[in-house]
């Protein structure tokens, strides 16, 4: 399977950190990256509830989970920060979360569209080295989703270190492959 | 048991319906009034549903359902007619939904400072006669909630047509307000 | 509604009390009789749950929550008085429990029979004069149950008072039987 | 850590195999052996579905799942074959069962004696190479469970090759170690 790396996100605010978050940042963890609207039911009941017990089941040193609030449809009611800031603290939500930067022209949001999301909740998956590697529209188990994390998990740091194709690990920077 | 009338809400806007709606309008008919806030967790997985299954299990000849939306934090966030708006259309609540009117001063809404209400979500019965029979913070479990729906259901409609025109009741007569 | 007398049960033996139980014993109460086999997946999951909610959400001097275990199928499984009596204890039943009386011949228990159902679990309902006055085969909601019970137990103690024990009811007195 | 060897099973009979299953037929494969009794609320609610999801989730050259059916009380309920056939039926169990072997004295059956079970359910793992991995009394969640079950799947079956400490594997059979 050839690998592709990860998009870098467009994120207008973010909320629960103090400085922006970026792939780049992240590099040599995994990544749940969990893209919900504050008003999507399902989003609600089924898909922050669980990316919560995934940053309380595994090592922060394994993997980061991250939000990404990507607002397609009733901007007014749910696109400002102090609306998120008030659902994340409700519903007691502590790990980061970044609010996609909202198109320039067009409905959707930057990063909803260079992901091409087909809607909320998307769960991804990133591994340590910034490769996608899971993108699922939906509920996913949670059976499945621990054993695709774990699975990422075990993938050797070392490899990580050598073969990064691009971008900069604890060494160095390489050339980026064209 | 002496019963009291239940207060007249204080409601700046209407959702889901075209007319205000007045518990006078509601007399005959057992009332059902869920307080809540659109931010409030309990209220999402808890009150709003319940409010929802009253409304498909009983007969609307017979109990009205309607939800108060009184915003007592984040005013911001989930003041709005349209973030409310949103919100009901994404969880399909139907039922009519009043804003309550925000304090002339203070932080709390009028109809909960005059209801006297610890907090959301709240759940309210009134009697046909337009008596209040129940007010509980928190949750009622379906089984409970169901047998005094049904307790004030039944009560004659008799004593009703009979004595509510002119606002009487077991006790007596009172002068009716204009 | 011409309402229609209970069938007395037939039970081989009962468990959770000391004497016998019959519909006579009830007569002034409202009855719920849960009928259920200990191996039957929607009983244990939904069924009885359901009961021990009803026994504890009203009060005992309205209505009698009653078991009665109907095998139609394994036998051998769940058949004796043992098996049923470590079920009820790991399940934390404590509410009198009958074992419908084995056919003398075919497949189907005697109460089963007589009451012509259609499998386990079924609900009945019995009202204060012995009346019987729902039986549904599968799950019905909490709200609709509770409300269906509180319509009973509401029902005149007074017409029971004077109707019953010579049979008598709303339209006329039938010559009570042997 | 120092692995160790999971001990041999007691069986007296098996249920929905048509051949008994020993650890050294499972060597190279995962094992997870849920231990219950079919009077045991939290294993008919929790642990017997989680066991089905997991039979589910995974690949079955990766994982195998089997039930071990130790009864420690309500012997004659729960300790016959027909009992316990025909509550795999109405729950639509399909993975083998066996039979936990009765003492020849004392109240415990042998396996969960050896095993030193504390009471059911007991969730174990087993990896490839027949050390014992896992060993939990009561719940565990899906998360969880599923990345200790990939975790185990991952692990190299070339080192199971080359290293399997004792018995017999596709190559041969290595002298056990003291």
């Amino acid at each position: 399977m050839q690998l592709k790396q990860a998009k870098p996100w467009q994120v207008s605010h973010w909320l629960n950190t103090k400085n922006p978050i970026t792939l780049e940042n992240l590099l040599g963890k995994v990544v749940l990256l969990e893209v919900f609207q504050m008003l999507c039911p399902g989003c609600v009941s089924h898909a922050l509830p669980q990316a919560m017990r995934v940053a309380q089941a595994f090592n922060a040193a394994d993997i980061a989970v991250i939000g990404l609030h990507s607002v397609f449809e009733h901007h007014s009611a749910q696109g400002s920060k102090e609306a998120l800031s008030a659902f994340l603290r409700e519903y007691k939500i502590d790990f980061p979360v970044g609010i996609d930067a909202p198109a320039t022209s067009g409905r959707l949001p930057q990063t909803m569209t260079s992901y091409g999301l087909q809607g909320t909740p998307t769960t991804i998956l990133i591994d340590r080295r910034g490769n996608l590697r899971k993108q699922k529209f939906g509920f996913e188990n949670d059976l499945v989703l621990g054993a695709e994390i774990m699975s990422l998990i075990l993938e050797s740091k070392e490899s990580f270190n050598q073969t990064s194709p691009s971008g900069c690990d604890d060494i160095g920077c390489a050339i980026p492959t064209e």
